[in-house]
C-alpha cells in the first residue's frame, strides 16, 4: 500500500508541511520585528507573531480532534527557502528607508504560501467529511488574507513616505 | 551608499528575483506535467508552461524598459524552497488517484509566491512613476491569478471523483 493512499493521508501530510512552516515563522518573526524600523510595521510583526503562535496551537487541536499526536519532526522545505530568501535580504546593504518596504514584500511571500496550503487544507478537509477541521482550518486561512491585507495597507503608507521623502 | 538605497534598486532586486523564479520554473513543470495522470492537468501544466516562457520574455521586455541587460545569473531561493518541497512529493509513494490533487497543491503554491511578487513590482513600479512597466507587470500578476482559479477548478473535479470512486 502507498505510503499516501487516501486523500486523508495526503491532508495529514500537508497539514504536517504547515505544521513545520508556521514553527519555522515563528522562528524567523523576531529578526524582521528587529529590524523594521516603523512603529506600525513593528507593531504589525509583533501582532503576526502572537498569531502565528496561536496558529501552531489550534493545528495543534486539528492533530488531536484526528486522534493523532503532532509530529515533532515537521518540517517545511518551501518556507524554509522563503525565509532563506528573506535572511539574505537582510544581509544586503540596504538603505533603512526602504527596508520596511522590503520586509513586507517577504512577509507577504510568507502569507502566501500559507494562503495556498490553508485553503488546500480546508478544501481537503470538507471532501474527507470533516467540516469541524475545516471551520478551523478557514478561521486561519482569513487570518492570513487579513494578515496580507493590512501588509499591504502599511506598503502603502510607507512606499508613499518614501516618495514624498526622495 | 548602499547596494539597495532606493526603491528604484530594490524593484530590480525583486525583479531579478522573479525573473530567477520563472526560470526555476520553466525547469521543474516538465517534472509535473509527466507526472500528472489527468488529461485535464496535464492540459493545465502544459499550457501553463507556455504562458511561463510568455512571462519570462516579458520580464526580459521590462529589463529592456528601464534600458538593463536581464541579469544572467538570477536565481530565486523561495522558488527554490517550493520546488524542493514538490520534487520530494513526487519521490514519496504516492497513490496515482492521489497524486494530480497533489501535484495542483504544489502547483498552487508557485502560483501564490507570483502573486505575492508580481503584486509588490506591480505597486513598486507605480510608486517610481514606471506605469509602462507596472502594466506590463499586471497582466502576468492577472495570468497568475486565472492560473490558480483553473487549478482550484481541476482540484475540485478531481478530487470529487476521488471521493466518488472510495
Amino acid at each position: 500500500m502507498s505510503k499516501i493512499a487516501t486523500l486523508e493521508d495526503f491532508f495529514v501530510h500537508e497539514l504536517t508541511d504547515i505544521y513545520g512552516a508556521e514553527q519555522q515563522i515563528v522562528d524567523a518573526l523576531p529578526d524582521m520585528l528587529e529590524a523594521a524600523t516603523s512603529d506600525e510595521l513593528k507593531a504589525a510583526f509583533e501582532e503576526h507573531l502572537e498569531q502565528t503562535e496561536t496558529q501552531v496551537s489550534r493545528l495543534e487541536e486539528i492533530f488531536a480532534m484526528l486522534e493523532m499526536e503532532p509530529p515533532e519532526d515537521a518540517f517545511c522545505k518551501g518556507m524554509e527557502g522563503i525565509i532563506k530568501e528573506n535572511s539574505s535580504l537582510l544581509q544586503e546593504d540596504i538603505h533603512p528607508s526602504v527596508l520596511d518596504a522590503a520586509l513586507i514584500c517577504g512577509a507577504q511571500k510568507v502569507e502566501h504560501y500559507e494562503i495556498a496550503t490553508y485553503g488546500t487544507l480546508a478544501e481537503l478537509a470538507r471532501k474527507i467529511g470533516r467540516d469541524d477541521v475545516a471551520d478551523v482550518l478557514t478561521e486561519t486561512l482569513e487570518e492570513e488574507k487579513e494578515a496580507d491585507d493590512i501588509l499591504s495597507g502599511i506598503a502603502e503608507s510607507i512606499v508613499n513616505n518614501v516618495a514624498t521623502a526622495a
